[in-house]
């Protein structure tokens, strides 16, 4: 008897579509400095290997070439925020992110054919930054009601101690970045393991003006 | 005979769950006056007027009291970012907005209770300020495969003449900043009309050093 093994290949992150987009806002004249020093120093602390890195006027899209995506990408955004805060020394600064999967690109998306992909955990070392951010999740269930997938979610990432209270629209964050950021992403990609198409927003600050940060870790 | 008639008050905006989380970016060191100096032009303007407004550290949140609440909410939009371009002697300003419809807030929603709302068509005069952005649509279908209700906003988007191309995981739009504007509060208002929930976040940017604008109108 013969048996025939086929080797099937796993779909890479970017068949599946996982990925980010982000755009990052230092509040300061030399902004467009600022920013090009961060993304130097990412590419000298060996955080852009393996990863497909393309901006426009509108941000910059990111997406990893290989297996372990989602903690690449966390990698990548966390070191991205920390060198923007660092070289605009201690100012305000914003990132507004956009993490999907399922959906790569504008090409319209056959789910059936990349299937699911196993919920990764995030590790982050801490940034000793305090940070909040507004999070919303959004599963395109297209059957389950999605207001339950959320709401899962939401319970989930309370373990993280991260979660503050409901904002209109969004989910209150706050605590050392690294664990906001971590938050975000481990609730997109565990949630993406039983729902293909899954986008979370994250607008994440850092040294705002107008709220007198708790000090992360205590 | 006798005729029972009950008057069924109809819901409002804010039992829609009609709203806006916006944060705006002016790149300069003086961001503080330019928002603030922006929010009483607002003011001054009338552009407040039945609007609910509360800010936080992450942003604004903003939901009319009165039909038509899209038209309200994309005019206070418009006259914000016009006002904080002007500010800051036409620099680079960056708008993130979070359009949703069908969940007040954190409450659970009732959606059955609310019912569907009208599409409304948004019309806004010119800003003469070219814009770009990245648009995204999230309509929590619970059924109806998601997708097709995002292709068929962007076709009924492309004539308004703002559809640029697909970026991954958004819509490139761009023209006068009024038309873009209102390309994404049209698009979100007309599937509200047919899905309860569904949510729009636009990046917008004027004032890019990155990118040389076409003039507008041309």
């Amino acid at each position: 008897m013969t048996i025939s093994v086929v080797a099937v290949r796993p779909p890479s992150p970017v068949e599946l579509g996982v990925g980010m987009r982000l755009s990052i806002h230092p509040h300061c004249d030399n902004y467009v400095e600022v920013i090009l020093g961060a993304l130097a120093d990412l590419a000298a602390d060996g955080l852009t290997e393996s990863l497909e890195i393309t901006t426009d006027e509108l941000g910059t899209h990111v997406t990893a070439l290989t297996f372990p995506a989602e903690q690449r990408l966390a990698d990548y955004l966390l070191g991205l925020i920390r060198a923007a805060h660092r070289r605009s020394d201690g100012g305000h600064v914003v990132a507004h992110v956009l993490l999907s999967r399922g959906c790569p690109g504008e090409v319209r998306c056959d789910l059936t054919a990349t299937g699911l992909t196993a919920a990764t955990p995030i590790v982050l070392p801490p940034a000793w930054i305090a940070a909040t951010a507004a999070w919303s999740l959004y599963p395109m269930t297209d059957g389950e009601p999605s207001i339950d997938v959320i709401y899962g979610a939401i319970e989930g990432a309370c373990a993280r101690g991260t979660v503050r209270d409901g904002m209109h629209f969004a989910t209150r964050l706050s605590g050392d970045l690294a664990d906001v950021v971590a938050t975000g992403f481990e609730a997109w990609s565990r949630v993406g393991a039983s729902v293909a198409h899954v986008v979370t927003h994250l607008t994440l600050s850092v040294g705002s003006p107008t709220v007198e940060h708790p000090s992360p870790k205590e």
